[in-house]
């Protein structure tokens, strides 16, 4: 049986936002065991993602990585002017699989799972859909 | 039970096609109510991507978008000469996952389905499979 | 049921090692005929992505193409220096999806599965998980 559950977050102008501890606790109270939860995104100007959790300027230079990949372009046409933006959360990418064993997130050592600002501050929403086996 | 099925689409030398429509058929025909779709692009010079559906130029705006990050290379070696859309593929992505509330598709208000072709002009297929909680 | 297994890559300083093979044999095993295998990897710098299996220079060109879209920035304020190799995993992204229809995985006739390796040379490990519809 899929547990669906809806999350707000408040952001800031940009910014990245560790979400492992919802995700996490999103697990532990569905008691599911063994199975997968995916963490999904509905906005196009925002993402998921998983990146290391000991240095915080992680976050900062994944921003700045972002914005240096995928530049504002003279060329881009969209009216609001934020299709960098735009770009960004398609590549990042709306969704994130996680696996759970033993009724944990399966993750790396230094692996945190975060919501991604591209075009803030606004409040966000993200779902956690956790699927037993 | 998993319901897998396949389409075609015909695309122009580059495009963002969105299927959306189609992905949401496929959900109401299946009769499921609770689960999730993968849509998954069996091509390695395109790719499947979630983006704005309100304003027609913001595909276009990304396709300069993963040209500008991803140009050709002089440094490139495969002999076909599209690493470029190997690379866009690959780091947009071949799968997405769409999670099914209530027998619909959750996706945000503005928030539509891209099939994204980066080698074209052909005949392209995708696949979607449906599983139920 | 989900069936979920480790396994283990040592890799170059960079490189792109295609794990086709080890999916395939994993989901054999499993004796699963329906349903779809998770691909995930548990580093936050390296990557799993699916790219063309016939030309091995697109892999290179895939590194290439990588490194120029998320260069080494004077910005970057992580100490360990390789917040390059963290944007580029997170890029890629940590996992995919593969469908699995009738005992195989289903992929295009040029795709394979590829495990991208951006900090090394290390032992890496990855999972993969068969969830049967």
């Amino acid at each position: 049986m899929g547990k669906l559950r809806e999350f707000t977050i408040k952001t800031e102008e940009t910014g990245v936002y560790n979400i492992t501890r919802t995700v996490t606790d999103a697990i532990k109270e569905s008691g599911v065991e063994s199975g997968f939860a995916v963490i999904f995104c509905p906005h196009t100007t925002a993402a998921v993602a998983f990146n290391e959790n000991t240095d915080p300027n992680v976050g900062a230079d994944m921003l700045l990585g972002m914005d240096n990949a995928f530049p504002k372009l003279e060329g881009y046409r969209h009216f609001e002017g934020n299709s960098d933006a735009h770009i960004k959360s398609s590549s990042l990418g709306a969704e994130l699989i996680v696996l759970i064993d033993e009724g944990w997130p399966l993750l790396g050592i230094w692996q945190n799972i975060y919501f991604v600002e591209f075009y803030g501050p606004r409040e966000r929403k993200y779902y956690i859909k956790i699927v037993e086996d």
